[in-house]
Formats: structure tokens, sequence, C-alpha cells
């Protein structure tokens, strides 16, 4: 069995609550889709919007390798004449082959959305598909609310299909646009309607039941060969079927043809590439390729995961380019080190004084409340220097930030920084939003001279644990950051009672990391 | 039908890579889900954690109104007699009537995990059953890693489930416990087993596909009436199935009975209220709970609801205590400003100018970043002012914090503060463990001689979220600040991109409302 995948992160994405695609962002994400090998990217709605007229006009000039980009559109508007509709203009404008138009397939929609007769709206989907197809288009046909239509009225939604079908679309979609359909439910609908349809039947789900995976393979299960979806399940309200995990569960776990081998291990850096333009958080417990996926935290799975690795895996984290991670902490034991250090071409035995001595290290910084689990440059750079092949990139010799608020006026915080890099002493001072700020800035103005690497990485997370919350104002703060350059991303920590200090922490941990592992990897 | 709620957010969910709770957090966990109606709670693995051993004595102290607290663990380990099993041991002296043990149920991890012939992990199953049977517990079996253990050895798999039933569990719970099962095995290895078993059969799921709601539905479907899962769905990896998305799908899609349709109204509070304890931010795109699930973007979709909200809602907001948003043009109600208006002994008509003009400065400060959900002290100090009730306890001339760090050294941090109370200038300094808590030590002695009750309040939580954790250290910062004194506690919050000025709104919104209800009561 073949399936079509069909990707509609720059239409039905970008209704994701904060997400705001330029022209730019659409150009890369269509070329990563192209890249990974999925079939359709779906670039927008040019009649709605006229920056994706734009990205229309923009992608005539660049040739796609895999995938075949289609415009969006939908039926004509009841009021006007199908060719002088603006909105199917500006699907023809586009000048893709294949055009996607939806229609409505609940009679709710018709009567209150529409207000024309259910006569009527099956007049503009004959007439806009007919159209299309006189122009040379092939047209994928969405029916839109279909599952909320058949519920209620199944002759009508099923006579919605039928009319497209009869005007010429290759391939009829059935959406769940509300995303409040059970999967049972979902499969039963298929089944009765296939019989009657003759063309390719694809599905379209909204994750509003957490059922829009669930919901897509049991389409697949009825037959449908056509699938839509978003990358990272961006989508309005709870987002729309993941098409990132429908490629993993597909090629893996079900043998389907759908995207090589080989492409499929790109699908981990694809993720992380779409969430860094969309300026979303890329989820740490997304299935096949977030950073959670393949972490394993308690004891008794680490044990047996260095056993087996099959004891606590679906999959080889490898098959989809990401990777297992043993979670550093006190119920994990002196595993995670040596596989670290591994890691960082050291080595380490397990039994060695030296492993008990980091451990036991370890042991006590958790119970100052340092936490490595997600700070996992931190704990290679206690291993480096515990190993002692850590080299100083550059001395402290102090800083001071002065944080000050006069009557009814706005706070300023300035902060000065003090250190010799390579033999030099570098002074410098910068103002922030924040005291913490202030110091980010100051210390990257001393240090980018000599490590110009520092302008490639970012701060991509910043979090505030209070640790003995009944303690008030003086109690002790955990403070992670997350950092990311253009390959990958990495946590560091710091702990103390003054915020500003566990901040410092996990700050030189990050921009010492970032200068280990270059030149590591230099 | 009626289902049994599970819920192991505080064992399977502290799995999750960055959640570690405290005994504190996990009382108050256990107490928001009895509040909610859950049936089961598990408490945790007492004999893994001494931590959890802890929680288990300050329960026994602790009366829940309607759930039931069960204590985990494992099945006895090979080499120990079943009473003199420390593990065992710790589920017993946690004191609760009903003891959830896991067994091995997948061939593989018997060989190569727990390294013992198949018949001798029926014995441990057997045996520590009938022990915990023998000292009067009811018994839940999770039969850990069944579903791949069915798919390679069927025969031995449901021999495990029989060894339990005949032990006398009283509910075997079958276990996808690397989440990697697709939902049609899930239904057709349930179908194949369920005549077999004459006990409760229960359903525990991982989410590694994105299909652990899916499975859960399904193996209802197939006649499984306990369910566990997790709350926001928490747990290693890419996480357990989320409780609170099958609690919504249950009650309102499914009919079944499960929670009251009145406790269903605190479900979306109480999932905030555990992201908040965790430290995890709460997921906007979460099924029926989160911040976007009825958040309406698209033009077109917001002329339709306005219309018809059934024409993109799946189900009414206000059934899971969620709201609808509309991302353009946002109305929401003024029912909460006169609600504690009245507390207040305050009068304000929700038609008046003055509520409106109120309204639009909260939807303002929500905006910025500002939360009232906690902080019910700073909303009530926001109305006096806005109703001109109130007067100023004192004045601020300004504020300097200073935090520096020399070579080697510990930082150290001061602040000054400038004040006017009843006339008198007051100038005092003080130092601190950190520059919160240098200023709040300046403040108190620039107050206390005016207030003396002041020395009856304290700070009792305190709290940091990074708001827009991508914007690294210039990312704002909400501060939460929870105060109590003899008689009641209140909480307060403050916003900005400067972490001391948001704790400084909060800590003087906290000093402000101790004194005005002082006053108010006098």
């Amino acid at each position: 069995m073949k399936i079509e995948l069909y990707d509609t992160t720059l239409r039905d994405g970008a209704q994701t609550e904060g997400i705001s695609y330029s022209v730019n962002d659409k150009i890369r994400i269509a070329k990563a889709l192209d890249d990974l090998g999925i079939n359709y990217i779906e670039g927008g709605w040019p009649g709605a919007n006229p920056k994706d007229s734009e990205f229309f006009k923009k992608m005539k000039r660049i040739k796609l390798k895999n995938s075949e980009l289609c415009a969006f559109g939908a039926t004509r508007h009841p009021k006007k004449k199908v060719y002088l509709d603006p909105n199917i203009r500006g699907i023809l404008d586009s000048g893709t082959k294949i055009v996607t138009i939806f229609g409505k397939s609940w009679d709710l929609h018709v009567r209150e959305v529409l207000k024309v007769s259910l006569e009527e709206n099956l007049k503009l989907i004959s007439e806009s598909i007919s159209y299309l197809r006189s122009k040379g288009r092939d047209v994928i046909f969405d029916a839109e609310h279909f599952f909320d239509g058949y519920k209620e009225n199944p002759n009508y939604a099923l006579k919605t299909l039928l009319v497209a079908q009869d005007s010429g679309a290759k391939t009829i979609v059935l959406c769940d646009t509300n995303g409040g359909t059970l999967t049972k439910d979902i499969s039963k609908i298929i089944f009765e309607i296939k019989p009657k349809i003759e063309v390719q039947l694809g599905i379209h789900t909204h994750n509003d039941l957490d059922l829009a995976v669930a919901n897509t393979l049991a389409a697949v299960g009825a037959g449908c060969t056509h699938i839509q979806g978003t990358f990272n399940g961006y989508g309005e309200r709870c987002g729309n079927a993941d098409l990132c995990t429908l490629t993993g569960i597909l090629k893996l776990k079900m043998g389907i043809d759908c995207i090589s081998m080989d492409k499929l291990k790109k699908l981990t850096e694809i993720s992380y590439l779409i969430s860094e333009i969309s300026n979303m958080k890329h989820s740490d417990n997304q299935p096949f390729v977030g950073r959670s996926a393949f972490a394993h935290k308690g004891g008794v799975h680490i044990d047996a995961m260095i056993k087996n690795p099959k004891t606590y895996e679906h999959i080889e984290p490898q098959l989809v380019g990401n990777q297992r991670r043993f979670l550093i902490s006190e119920l994990a034991g002196r595993s995670p080190i040596v596989i670290t250090a591994k890691e960082l071409k050291l080595e380490i035995d397990k039994k060695s004084k030296k492993a008990k001595k980091i451990f036991k290290l370890l042991q006590d910084l958790e119970h100052q409340g340092y936490s490595f689990e997600v700070a996992d440059a931190s704990f290679k750079l206690i291993l480096q220097k515990e190993l002692k092949k850590f080299k100083k990139f550059f001395e402290l010799e102090g800083f001071r930030v002065i944080v000050e608020k006069r009557k009814d006026e706005r706070v300023f915080a300035e902060a000065t920084i003090r250190l010799k890099v390579k033999g030099k002493e570098q002074y410098t001072a910068a103002e922030g939003a924040g005291p913490v700020n202030a110091l980010d800035n100051a210390l990257r103005k001393a240090l980018i001279q000599f490590y110009p690497q520092l302008t490639k990485m970012h701060l991509s997370d910043f979090k505030v644990r209070v640790l003995d919350e009944k303690a008030g104002t003086a109690a002790k703060v955990r403070v992670l950051i997350q950092s990311q350059d253009e390959k990958e991303s990495w946590g560091t920590v710091g702990v103390s009672e003054n915020i500003i200090e566990a901040s410092w922490q996990a700050l030189i941990d990050s921009i010492e990391y970032k200068l280990l592992k270059d030149k590591i990897n230099a």
C-alpha cells in the first residue's frame, strides 16, 4: 500500500495561536518538507491572504525536488460568478498544477453560515471544481465538517462528496474540522461511504480530543490513502494531526511506503527546524522527535536499557535521527557517568574511585538543589573538570549588577563585568531588560571578539524554580537555561539563594559548553 | 457503564524529565485530585523512594473525601523472601487498603532483566499477591509490557494474568509500557483475552505514538473498566495517557459515568494547578483545558462562531471550566468583578462604565502576563484603587539593589530603600540572601515601627515563572507570592522583564493587602 502525505503547516498550521509566518519563513519550511520527501505541500490561501499570493509568486522560481506544491481556496462565493470570484482567481494565479478547495458538507453550515439552500451549495461545489478542471488543474476536494455533517444528515453529506466526484475531483478528503469525532465513528462512517466513492479518499483531522493521529490511522485502515496533517501538529485550538508522528508510525510501525528510510533519519532535524522557524518551543515529549522521547529516568529502566534497549524503547531512536538519553540523577546510579564520558571521548571505569567520587559529587550537588536531567551540558562540564580535561576559556575577576528604581519610574538594570581572556583583561558594562539580561549582554560584549562563534548561539529557554518556597524571598532558586546553535541544543543549571548568582552559573556553563563542543568537534 | 479513573501523576507522572515533587507538592496534588473525584490516587513507590514513604506517613493524617489512596510497588525480588522484601514491606507500611504491584508479562524482560526462569516469575507474581491479600489488602496487578509480551509470546503473557487472577488480584491492568502498540492491536489483543479473565480489566498506556488516549478508549471499547493515566499526560519519554482529556471524553463524548457534571467544571482549574505545582508550562493546545483549546483565530471561523458556536466547537467550553476566546476581538464576562467587589464591601454595577473600564484594565494586564487566578489579593487591590477607596500606607521614593561578585567569592546582595510613612522619611539598608530578600528586609525595617502587625505575617510561597522562555534572559517573568498571617493566606503577582521589579510589585501588594484587610476588619 502507498500513502500520500499532504502537509498543511503553511496554511492550517499558520492558524496556531502565536504563529505568524513571513514569506521567507514559508519558503524555508517548504524547502525542508521537500527535502524530507513529503508528497504535497499546501502553500497557503492566496485568495484570503496577500502574503500567500506573494509566496506562490516567489515559489514559481524555486524548483522542488520531491514535493508538489498546492494552492488552497474555497468553493466560489454564493453571490459571485465562478470566473470572477477573487478566491478562485487567486488559486489559478498561484500557478500550481494541483489545487485544493474546501466546500461545506454539514447542512448546519450551509444554512447558518453560507445561508444558501442545500441545493445551491451542491452547485457551488460542482461549478468550482468543473471550472478549475477546465483550466487544467487537478483538484483535491476538502469536505469540511464531513463527519459532523454525516452524523446529522448522512444523505446530504454523502451527496456533497458525490457531486465533487462527478465534477472531476481526483481526491476527496474527509475532514473532522472540529476535532470532536471518536475513532470508532471515524472508522464506521468511512466504511459506510467507501463503497460509494470511486476516486481516492483522504483524511484531515484535528486534535481536540487528542485523537488526531489515531483517527488518521483509523481512516487509513478504512481505506484512505491520502493523509493531511501539519508538522509538529501545529494548528488552531488543539492543533492538527502531527504529520511528523504519522510519518514515523506509517513507515516504522505499519511498514507503509511513504518516505525512504534514509529520509526518515532527517525527521528530528526537520521537526526542530520548523519549530525554530515557527518560533515555537519544540515539545520535549513529542513522539519520535522530542528531546525526551527516548530519555530514561528511573533506575530500574536504565539498568534494563543497558541490558537490552528493546526493553523500554519501541524503536531505535537513530531511525528517526533522534538519540537515546539517560537522565543524570541520583536515582540513575553510576552508568550515566560512564556513558556520558564516552560521548565526550573520555574513559572512566564504572567501578573506579574516580567514578565513585564523581557520583558522590553529583549526589551532593543534587542535595543542594542542582538537577542534571535537563542540564546535560553542565554535567558534561563537571565530567571534563573532574577528569582534568578542561581548560578555561576565560577567567572571571568579578561582576557587579545594579538595579535601581526612583519614584514612579521604571526600574533600570546595569551590569559591569571584569574578566581575563587569553591573557587580556576585559572590562565591560551593559544595560539590560533585567539584571540577568544585563549580565548576559556585558559578558557577550567581553567575549565575542575572542570567540566569534558565540554570535551563532542563543538562549532558547530560561526557567526559574524556587526550591524551598516556604523560605519566601530567602529561598534557594534553581535556574535552568536551554541554549541552541544551528546544530543542537543543550541545557545548563545554576543554584543559589541569590537568583543572579544562580543565573550566572547557568549562563557561564552554557557559554563554556558551546566553546568546549566546538573545540572537540573542530 | 461505570469506569474507574486511576491517577498515577504522583508516581508515573513524577518520571517526567524536569519534574521533581516535594512531599508537600504531592499532598497538594492528592488533595486536588480528591477534590475532582478521581477514584484512585497512586501516591508513589515507598520501597524505591524515601520521599514517598514520608508522603504516605503524612497522608495517614489527611482524610480524602472521594478518592482512595494506593501504594505502588513491584513483585518481590527474586532473591528475597516476600515477607522480608523491603519493597513489599514499604507497600504494607504505607497503610493503604488498596495496593498496586507490577509484574513482568513479557518473557524478554523475565529472561534478560529479571534473569529468572519463566516459571519462577509466575511464582513471584503469585506469592507477592497472595501475601498482600493475606495482610488484608486489595490488590491491583499491573501487567508490565503486557502487549509487547503478548505479541511475542501470547501464552506466557496470558499465563501471568491468570496467575494474578488466581492469587486474588481484584483488577488486572494491561500495560503498554513502551507505548509502541497500535490502536487496532490493542483492541484485537483485549478481545482475545477478555473471555479468559473473570476479574476487572484495566488499561495503562504511554504516548510514544501519540495514541495513549485512543488506545485507552479502544480498551474501554473492548471491555476494560479501569483506566490509568496522569494529569496533563505527564510521564517518562512522551508521557502517559492524559487523564484530564480522558475524563472529558468519557463524560461528554461517551456519556460514561465517571465524575459528576459539577466536578467536571473544575477540570481546567485543576489541570492548571497541577501544572503550577509541577513547574511545567501548561500546554496551550491541551484538549479541553488548554488556553487555546477554544480560541478562534481565522476570520471565517470567528464569523461562523458568532452565528452559532457549534460550527467550530465540539463542546461548550464552560462544561470543563474553560472559556471561549476570540483572538481578534476578545469577549468575556464581567461577573468576577462584581462578585469580588462585594467581598470587599464595595458595590459596582455589572453594566456600569466603571465595570467596563476595570474589565479593560484586567484584559490589558492579562495580556502583559499578569494572572489573577492565584493572585486574589492583587486583584482586590486593583478594585480598591479603581474604585478610589484605597489610601496609601506608605510612599516609595526609590530603591537600589546591588549584587556583587569578586573573584572566587560568594556573591553579596544589598538593598537600600527610601520611603515616606505617615509623613516621615525612612531610609534603610539591609543585606539579604539574594537581591529580593535584601529588598524585603530593607522594606520591613522601614515599616515595622509604624505597622507592628507586619511581624505577624510571612511569605509562605514564592514562585517565578518565565513567560516568554524563548526570549532567554530578556524574557518577562511573573512572580507569584503567597503570604499568610495567623488568620488567612493571600496571593499577589508582579510581572516585568526585570525579576527584581516583578518581585517588588508582588511584595508591595502582599504588604499593602495585609495592612488593608487589617484596616477593613478593625
